[in-house]
């Protein structure tokens, strides 16, 4: 039950159907992840054009049984673009599947094909005078296709929900070359079992998204932006209730950073324009987007004011307008870039239940302790309990004399995740770096189900082999 | 491949693990259903109190091969919960699992067992102040395990989605018996394929749902109602658009009447108090929940001021305070009263994409007039493209009458529906009444992507045996 090589008889059989410009010569790119951490090796390149050349590429692997690795922007974290062990695989990009298709303002609809930068379909909801709320530090290079493949969330989820939420239909090509027309605009539809959301959060090893009908949203009449200083991570879910009181739903994102991330960024990012003076040991970054003639600036320092009277912060800035709010939000976004220059020693993509914030930080930081002398730096989207816990080495020390440590890290923390009721991937999914996390958290019925499902759909084991589910010899 | 019956000797077997009293006889209501066209044959009937006790009889199910319909509050339309041919099989009713197990205000959570009835999950938000938005005619019997199995969807849709998008996590028994413990409170978790979007919507035919975690929101600090009279169903979206642009997410219904339901109050239902002198040809009902200091009266005003100004209202009238707005909804609220008292025809519970609904609602009335003489109540949410289109005799005449015009009128308005890109089942989903709808009308790679799924999780066939997917022998 091995894969065969995606070897010159196979393309010279491709090429008797497709036209020959659909293979490239392979670049580095697409066999590089963005944490260095995986290498591919050599593959065969396919470009399609059309949902229809997708299908053929796909019937011709089925039948010659080679594993197919879908490629999207290349800019998951967790491996699921990168085949390294086994067969050469063909690799498909959809790059070229770039067109927006229609978009139905009326609606609220967009349909865009997999190989849409996800900036680009901003733009065009943008266009419309409408919003695609999905939004992303990678989303300038990041395709529409692999956002929905690992269901990517981001800083607009608390308030519009993760990838899967936005997205209405999907066209797809399944692992026999069928093409499922699933491209519904519709609201409500409830014919069978969901493959949409079966497919959203596979990671490409259930099928191929092709093109997806995605939803549009009203864009807010007015945006603001806050930062208050909490003292505690605790403090700072209080916070984010009483918002909820005086906002309802118009809080767009509710961010929380450490300490840390600003002196992170003093250290290798000075132009950095920091709004305090001395940074506080907790900030919260808040956005709302209010609808009718609320003006938000006003109704931020209501809540600043009565979040102080309540004693819930110490400090705040409410922004006066665009520039400031993009001050703001420029802190929160160089964080990452700061965290690659200093190299972490770890990085976790967890998530908790909301109450239970201030026992995993709590305890997270007294297990390091335990381990060595670190610096953690941890900042997230508190508000749907997900945060980016990193661990870094102190100054003088860099990550790889902590190597050794890694394993023990990685362990103790999603040890605590999965303690309190979390999860070891919150957005970036399983790919092939957790794989064995993913065994050996996950609940046996699901995992039972999910190899199930695998085989089911994919009896040859040929879409994205060795993602998300270990790959049967 | 056939089932075998739940006979006394399996009955025997299943009491030598659970207390005896988890049986007792059937009742002629396990049996019915809403509209009276099913009758069940005999059957046993398991009343479970706990999670472990379900899984106990779906691993004797499973050992014996003996059929399983999982029951709820039997308020579903199309016949999933009524097995009406072969063997006796064991009714699994929820209703003794009817604990709120948990309440969560500062995450808005709520964790409810599956026969917890619907009002009751809405009664325990409201008793945190928080508000559980899925709100459908049945909240009074249905229960949750049942509305999520069937992605029950309602007038809270356009605001706050269907049953799917309100479910965190689920607890489930998987159809060999194992318990699935998915009961997650977390907003962003990306570890494998989504189980819960699997059995959401698969109508019990994959596993029984045993519990879930609900999401809850903030209540609107205040809530306004509107009636506004426009001249099609054009300009009722037209209107849509507009209150989109001046009220963001905050419009939480919006639905269409047409003239012919209120003529049918009149007849039927002559207590209901009607506000307008002549009932308008078509009539929009909104409903605003809004954040912040607005006033809900206010913005209606306005509302109604500009859609009057740009030519799209012709009449209204904004609720003044709540026994106004109730007065409004009860309007609504009657249509399928005053519906069942005459009798349709044929009833379909249809979805189209938001610009297809004036295309929709012009052709099929020119369709049901080549066949014959009939009156058509059209009404539903509007907003969501899903529309309830409902056909009845003209007076003098019942829908016995037209017995044998049902299946023409049926064929040519899903043929309609499917032309223009809709789905045969909006909200209510499969069940028995529409296996052969779904086969004519589903893509073909989804059907077989569907049956591999089920025979995949249920291989012998047990769960709900003949929805959603025909029953192989």
């Amino acid at each position: 039950m091995t894969l065969n090589s995606a070897d010159t008889a196979f393309r010279d059989r491709l090429i008797t159907e497709l036209p020959e410009d659909i293979f490239r010569p392979i670049e580095p790119r697409y066999l590089e992840e963005p944490r260095g951490r995986y290498a591919g090796q050599d593959a065969l390149l396919a470009l399609p054009r059309t949902t229809q050349e997708v299908a053929t590429l796909i019937r011709h692997a089925a039948a010659a049984r080679v594993g197919v690795v879908p490629y999207g922007g290349g800019t998951g974290l967790v491996g699921g673009q990168i085949y390294s062990e086994g067969p050469a695989p063909l690799i498909l990009s959809l790059e070229r599947m770039n067109k927006v298709r229609a978009v139905f303002p009326g609606e609220n609809v967009l349909i865009a094909e997999a190989g849409v930068i996800l900036a680009d379909v901003q733009a065009a909801a943008d266009a419309v005078d409408r919003l695609f709320p999905l939004s992303l530090a990678a989303e300038g290079s990041a395709r529409i296709g692999g956002n929905l493949a690992t269901n990517a969330g981001g800083t607009g989820v608390l308030r519009y929900g993760n990838a899967r939420d936005l997205c209405l239909g999907l066209e797809a090509v399944l692992p026999d070359g069928q093409i499922w027309h699933g491209l519904t605009r519709l609201r409500k539809n409830n014919t069978g079992y969901d493959l949409r959301h079966l497919l959203i959060g596979a990671e490409g090893t259930l099928g191929i998204i092709t093109a997806a009908a995605l939803k549009l949203f009203a864009k807010p009449a007015k945006m603001g932006t806050a930062l208050l200083s909490v003292q505690s991570p605790k403090a700072a879910l209080e916070l984010l209730s009483l918002a909820r009181d005086q906002l309802g739903e118009m809080i767009s994102a509710f961010e929380l950073m450490h300490r840390r991330g600003f002196e992170f960024l003093t250290e290798q990012l000075p132009d950095v324009r920091q709004p305090f003076a001395a940074p506080p040991e907790w900030t919260v970054l808040i956005d709302v987007g209010l609808s009718g003639d609320l003006d938000p600036a006003e109704s931020l320092e209501t809540l600043f004011a009565s979040a102080l009277e309540a004693g819930l912060v110490e400090d705040g800035l409410v922004a006066q307008n665009q520039q400031q709010s993009d001050e703001f939000w420029h802190i929160r976004e160089m964080l990452p870039e700061a965290n690659r220059r200093i190299g972490s020693v770890s990085s976790h993509d967890i998530s908790v239940p909301l109450g239970a914030i201030p026992e995993f930080i709590g305890r997270g930081g007294e297990i390091l302790a335990g381990i060595g002398e670190f610096r953690i730096n941890c900042f997230g989207h508190v508000g749907d309990g997900n945060l980016h816990y990193n661990v870094f080495p102190v100054p003088g020390k860099t990550r790889a004399d902590h190597e050794n440590q890694r394993p023990a890290i990685k362990r103790a923390i999603h040890d605590l995740v999965d303690e309190l009721g979390g999860s070891i991937s919150a957005e970036h999914g399983i790919g092939r770096l957790k794989v064995d996390d993913l065994e050996r958290y996950g609940d046996p019925a699901k995992l039972l189900a999910i190899r199930a499902i695998k085989a089911a759909l994919d009896p040859l084991g040929i879409m994205n082999p060795g993602a998300v589910v270990r790959a049967v010899d």
